[in-house]
């Protein structure tokens, strides 16, 4: 099972492609897209586009994951924000594949244990579930492949089954919005 | 000139295209593009893209004009207009044209002459100044036309030239910003 997350932003949109063997998750390939900074807002999202449809294709991944944002710093952010996912969103339902969003705590909880973990604690719990030699950097890369990890640990191994074989609790289990091609 | 304004929407996106001969100015095309209520929100997004992209193609416009988006009812709908305008953005780019975005009072105040002008009124204003036998409908419609009409008013006609003129007084003119591709 191969998973690509995305962290979209408009001046840097991370990626990272997990894949699981057995019981142990690698790395397929990771990254950021970054626009040059005398790129127009459109040309940005052009760059963001047109990145990902060709990792997309590379990867050839099962699904795509990715954080749900209901908050922001304030509608302003907001809106930028809206336009860099929208692109990736757009990259992903072109490629056929479905897309996976996982609340922020609910990503932290997969990768570190803890909803609350800070930026440095995932980036180390990231590096070492997927046996990096180095930290994966910056902070929008090491998001990308904490969520395509939550993914994984959600659809594979003993947690994935006991959610399909209970009914889970209010809150606890599907955490995750699915979004299926039709 | 021919100028392709969007009203970028998630369950529906308003376009309209408006021509300029001599002293007129008349209708091209517009529509609105809504997906199927059972598609999922990424599916949404490739439904505008692909009918803007599509539309653009058809129509050849100098230009896109969209209207800014600074303010939104909350964080929530900042998002999710922000996804849409994004893609919208993204097809302008990609068909490599400059996108003008102009303040909602500055469309308001170059269609109706009032800046706090109501929907009902723009409509009105639209049918008038296209010369339409009926009024444009839905609402997201009336004001993609309004904002291509509004950047015709600021690009050509007695206001451009004047504007080109004299170095315009803070707020008067340069209300739009421009992206020119690179």
């Amino acid at each position: 099972m191969k998973i690509f997350g995305i962290d979209p932003g408009s001046v840097r949109t991370g990626y990272g492609c997990v894949e699981r063997t057995g019981n142990r998750h690698h790395l397929v390939l990771c990254g950021s897209l970054a626009a040059p900074s005398s790129a127009t807002f459109p040309e940005r999202l052009q760059h963001i586009h047109a990145g990902l449809t060709a990792l997309l294709a590379d990867c050839r991944p099962d699904c795509v994951a990715v954080e749900t944002i209901f908050h922001a710093r304030n509608v302003r952010s907001a809106l930028k924000l809206g336009h860099a996912r929208g692109v990736a969103l757009l990259a992903a339902s072109e490629a056929g594949l479905s897309v996976y969003e996982y609340a922020p705590a609910e990503i932290k909880r997969a990768v570190a244990g803890y909803g609350r973990a800070e930026k440095p604690q995932i980036q180390q719990m990231v590096k070492l579930l997927l046996g990096l030699a180095a930290t994966p950097a910056p902070h929008d890369v090491a998001d990308a492949l904490a969520v395509a990890i939550c993914h994984l640990h959600n659809f594979t191994g003993p947690t994935a089954e006991a959610i399909r074989r209970h009914k889970p609790s209010k809150g606890v289990a599907r955490s995750w919005r699915e979004f299926r091609p039709s």
